[in-house]
């Protein structure tokens, strides 16, 4: 069974995509740097750009000079402080790398005894394949590659990010569409560089890794799922460190600076102000680019390993085998042509236009790339080939895999046009929840809440749907082929939600460099689009973990030669329930480390206004590096017990109560996962858009609440200072508990199947 | 294989200690009764006691005749409003029970399509059964015997809370205990009047039905299952019905009194504070009763009908049988014998005391249980049986059993005693939450709301090992006689869960009839430890409903002919992640409902304080019917979608998509909802209690956060509003959701066994 697609042509068209990917990506970055900012204040801080005499006459008028020296002031400050947190949680992280690369070396290695001879293959019975102890050793490299390139799609995102927040602010002096422009292809810039970057690592490391195992596909597709485990490990502390840094500085920010002192958000006299713009790139954009980057890692393994045995591993066909990495590379070629349609192709001219531009680029990428899977499947496939599944035979046609692969798509674009309409302001449930602060911050939770229970539905349904289908049509590879189909455009996916941070941030800059009201309102309304592709972004993100962690629940229970997972066998149920409670637990660490971490910072804030003289009436400077330490040193340490929670469940519950458990644990978080993850991001989302709502004030409705510092207004505040840590720490957090802990158990299947269990061993 | 005990002890015993309950409860009641309460208004409302003069010399001196008459005033109103509800919701719900039982007529006799004749067992091979119309008319039966009791359950608690709560007023006259024990009493009226009730009820369905089935056990039991399902339905529409009513009123009348006019809680000047004590009454007492009552019935449902296809049920062995029966009745000595542990062999002499001495309560009745079922597992229970469960053969010994119901029992009282620790405020986690009101309302939420989802890992844990260990002892029935073991106790944890809307209920009348400071102290002290109880109160309400639903869940699937749930299959997934999603469906819609009447109680408050001129100087007297008016419509209205949610989704899922996926649903209804639930419950109890806490001022922390009016004490009320609608209506209505889709699942099996899954088989 041949497939049109040569080999050699899938060995040239993978790695070409990635690259071009790669350079349209350094196209982009080229574009913004044409914007020039000042560097007038220190030398040794890299950008060496000048202002451009230019821009003088825009609307700043003679104030200009000044505006955009403070811009790029702030801009380092912002900058440095992100770079040093990263830098410290890296290191830190790099002793968990190597503590964990130990033990899966160790834990794997063990399952034959340490042996180094070959040893039969588990799925080709009759052929010889390589000894454990390589499997253990590659795996544990790939953890490390995966890793690595976890920690610099996040560092790059951050970089991108904190390079283009001022000029964001900068072009917004020209118009909006100018700076819009500047945000979105910032945002692209940093899609891009991670689709691409994830792509070629994984398919060089693929082309690495078979000079050594050679035709033993098993071993080599066994051991690439170590480099899921690694982007997804790193991903998780991203999120959870970064998400208690952004939400420690924000609440606590906003607690004393616009509660009790009411002066606006991002005002320079607010201590933790630059703690909150730096938290916004290292929480939203570096953990956001972590976490997606884990998830098509993880998907991409999840499919390449149920391929391996099926009949494309057993015939070793390539194209065919590598039809996850090629749906990818068409993905990256799809999201370049749509990102020209929102810089390029139309204009944005008034701020009615910013969404709508937005929620385009989903719609026009993913009818586009309906196209390219249709085309990918019918030229990397055979016509029919064959699924080993649980012991069964499945004969597979190539359009049953782009029915796969486009439902996952499709499913994707509904969960996040679903999560737009629960978290925008212009329909009626973020209204409602505005219209309900009339009666207080009481009322506005409730309703809040009902929300964000409600916002489920839809997208479990779609989710529910997807699966059903997918693997119907092909097993378990249909569903990893699903959550790959709705990562394929993730290039425009990050694109679209790195550009939120994006224009917070400018924004907070405009707002710090007093920049006039005008500018402002323009970065305002990049900022409240910015809300709602945020909450799509997180949308995306939990739809895809969901069927990513599924697929690798499916690998997981294959590998560990469980025939089945029955409910009503006691010990899974156990592992079912158990499991359910953990992203409850989960949520309880974080919410509770980002509630302490604010009341810190709202203590040291508090310090200053008291202590500064002149802080308030902005004669004097905050101490703004105190703050950013509370939140580093508070993020540290506070990510560390969740962490724990969910790279040891795994490990303690198949090894101390074996594979059925756990299996149970995974389904179990897996399908309350879901549910808490989207609720939790999309009451928050709308809390915060309702309070846009108010402020903005744009409809008789929302003036009737408003304005600022009316009672309505206050209950808003508080609402959305609870939904932070929802939406930002917690929610987006859980949907890396869920996969993490499947690709997990993956990687760990063959020590738990050969020595898990031990608690029940023994009584 | 015999039985210590003979059929003819059995036969006398059970209703000898259901007699027994009964009577003692009428005991109560006629001690309680003692209490007198003057009835100078009106002649016709059944009081027709007269003041005694002994009183006059109490404390409140010679405004004593004015206070009582006023008290028995207040009490007519609650009492006559309550009625006048349950009269009204009964109405609407008699005609729900005569279409639900014709849907079960119809269903279940198309069975075997409409068949007359005698037909082959299912589980006795060789042997002839009667007819599936004739199980189809006695499950319908037993469906409007279930229904009818849960209602007399829940009516007789309101009309003892009712008549209770003036008398406990008048009691905190005389002192702190006297009060105590009459708010006790009543709640052991309750307690033994349900226990036995049902006891009594479902012992003679039994023996009735048995005259027609003869030998048939396995139809008999099959058909008594109907009971359990009458009991929880009826029961669903208590709690979400009731859940509203109290809560819209609570939550208006909180908002405009305590927020916008600065009056105190229970003050007579608030239109709304007459639906508001109904609303416990109505809420608290009728729906808790209705609940714990149904679990019970269903537990015992499931418990019985896996034994009838049991050895027992082969042999045809009545005593081992009876074994559940027996078991609820050894129940009812024990409680019997622990109330006077709290009555009369120890005396509340100070504030400090009356939390203990509720708690304690717990722990005599589990320890003293302990002991009675050892006795009724040797005597009742043949040495050695065999259960036959999904195919397999498994030998038990009695002693198995022991441990199976023993298991149950004392992880109700780990559940408890975890409940208060994370609700009352005695412990830290409460105090924490209190402390973050410092910081205003946001993080008093954040901090709640982690808390809740903490209180979730150690009940999980309990439920997890019950289930574990009664499964692999004794399987499915060891998992219904584990659901068992946590109810025994129902009669004492009914009674002091009804203590607290009692004395809930008993403050709110001293500060309506305007009663001394001093007596107003005791009934807030009487009603704090009553915040904690209703809070544990809850928590075996749902630890009881995890369990019973997984029995039910594995008797559906046994009576389906399901072979294994198997996760992996697509159905059962998508079951499993919609039925996840159920619960945050069912929350959204209670909490919405809740926010609506709310907010249309506002108006309505608002609007009175507006127009009735003097009212707010106490020279005029609001509407209070109008309010009651408001929050009977909003209830009747709003729980018809939750409730059809929880009744329909069994059934379109049995139908459309088959057996399988309706195993999902149940499964992952059951392991999310409880989780739900509980955080829900605990998180409302813990604000409640925060708010208590600064109120209450009792140490030097919490006197550094008051006094009432203080910014700490605003925040805390802003936690405690909306922990309202999630501790007392949409928290506590999810065990019912879990169960009765379990249930109903069960009486259905049969018609989804024949005819489910239209829409696989179409397509």
């Amino acid at each position: 069974m041949g497939t049109p697609m040569s080999e050699a042509a899938t060995q040239v068209l993978v790695p070409a995509a990635a690259l071009v990917g790669i350079g349209f990506a350094l196209l982009q970055w080229l574009i913004v740097s044409r914007v020039k900012v000042a560097d007038a204040f220190d030398a040794d801080n890299g950008y060496k750009d000048r202002l451009i005499e230019e821009e003088q006459e825009e609307e700043d008028g003679v104030d200009n000079l000044e505006a955009v020296i403070k811009c790029a002031e702030i801009q380092n400050a912002i900058s440095v402080g992100a770079t040093s947190f990263l830098f410290t949680e890296y290191k830190y992280l790099s002793l968990f790398m190597g503590a964990f690369a130990a033990t899966i070396f160790l834990f794997l290695s063990s399952v034959k005894g340490f042996s180094t001879e070959p040893q039969p293959c588990t799925y080709s019975p009759g052929s010889i394949c390589k000894p454990a102890v390589a499997n253990a050793a590659f795996s544990t490299l790939a953890f490390l590659l995966g890793a690595l390139t976890s920690i610099l799609s996040g560092f790059l995102g951050m970089k991108i990010a904190t390079y283009a927040n001022a000029r964001t602010t900068l072009e917004a002096r020209k118009s909006l569409g100018m700076a819009f422009v500047i945000a979105f292809r910032s945002g692209a810039v940093m899609g891009f560089l991670l689709a691409a970057n994830g792509l070629l690592v994984l398919y060089v490391s693929i082309n690495l890794f078979g000079l050594y195992y050679g035709d033993d596909w098993e071993g080599l597709y066994e051991s690439i799922t170590g480099y899921g485990l690694g982007g997804s490990s790193m991903a998780l502390f991203g999120r959870v460190g970064g998400g208690i840094y952004t939400k420690a500085a924000d609440v606590g920010a906003d607690l004393v600076g616009k509660v009790e002192k009411n002066i606006p958000e991002d005002d320079p006299r607010n201590p933790a102000v630059i703690a909150d713009n730096v938290g916004d790139n290292v929480g939203d954009i570096a953990g956001m680019g972590s976490d997606l980057f884990g998830s098509y890692a993880e998907s991409s393994c999840a499919a390449l390993f149920v391929a391996s045995i099926s009949s494309f591993g057993v015939s070793h066909n390539f194209s065919a085998m590598s039809y996850p990495l090629i749906v990818s590379a068409m993905g990256i070629v799809v999201c370049l042509v749509t990102t020209l349609f929102a810089t390029d192709f139309i204009e944005i001219k008034s701020v009615r236009e910013i969404e709508p531009s937005l929620k385009r680029q989903l719609l026009i990428s993913t009818v586009l790339m309906t196209v390219g899977i249709a085309m990918v499947s019918f030229l990397a496939l055979p016509s029919e080939f064959t699924l080993f599944d649980f012991g069964t035979h499945k004969v597979v046609k190539n359009w049953h895999l782009f029915f796969c692969v486009a439902i996952g798509l499709w499913a994707g674009l509904v969960i996040g046009y679903t999560t737009e309409y629960y978290t925008s302001n212009a329909y009626s449930p973020v209204q409602d929840v505005a219209d309900s602060c009339r009666t207080g911050a009481a009322t506005n939770v409730i309703f809040g809440l009902a929300l964000g229970y409600k916002s489920v539905i839809v997208p479990i349904f779609a989710i529910a749907f997807a699966i059903y289908t997918s693997f119907s049509l092909a097993t378990m590879y249909g569903i990893a082929m699903a959550a790959l189909g709705m990562l394929s455009t993730i290039a425009t996916s990050l694109a679209i939600d790195a550009y939120g941070p994006i224009s917070d941030n400018s924004g907070g800059i405009a707002e710090m460099a007093g920049m006039s009201y005008s500018i402002r309102e323009r970065t305002d309304a990049l900022d409240a689009a910015g809300n709602t592709t945020a909450a799509i972004g997180k949308g995306f993100a939990i739809g895809s973990a969901a069927l990513v962690s599924l697929a690798l629940f499916g690998a997981f229970v294959s590998r560990a030669g469980l025939g089945a997972v029955d409910v009503l066998t006691p010990k899974v149920f156990i592992g079912l329930i158990v499991g359910a409670m953990l992203p409850y637990w989960f949520s309880a660490m974080t919410m509770k480390s980002v509630g302490r971490a604010a009341l810190k910072m709202v203590e040291e804030v508090r310090r200053q206004f008291d202590t500064i003289p002149g802080l308030m009436e902005g004669r004097a400077k905050p101490d703004y590096a105190n703050c950013v330490k509370i939140s580093t040193d508070a993020s540290l340490r506070e990510m560390v017990p969740p962490g724990a929670l969910v790279m040891l469940t795994p490990l303690i519950a198949g090894t101390l109560f074996g594979v059925e458990t756990l299996a149970g644990v995974l389904a179990g978080s897996l399908v309350s996962g879901v549910q808490v993850a989207i609720s939790a991001s999309n009451t928050g989302g709308a809390w915060d858009n309702a309070k846009k709502y108010i402020e903005a004030g744009a409809s008789d409705h929302a003036k009737s609440l408003g304005p600022k510092g009316s009672d309505p207004h206050k209950a808003a505040v508080i609402g959305d200072t609870i939904g932070d840590p929802l939406k930002d720490t917690s929610g987006p957090s859980l949907n890396i508990l869920i996969k993490l802990m499947a690709v997990e158990s993956l990687v760990f299947a063959p020590f738990f199947a050969a020595h898990g269990g031990l608690l029940f061993k023994l009584f």
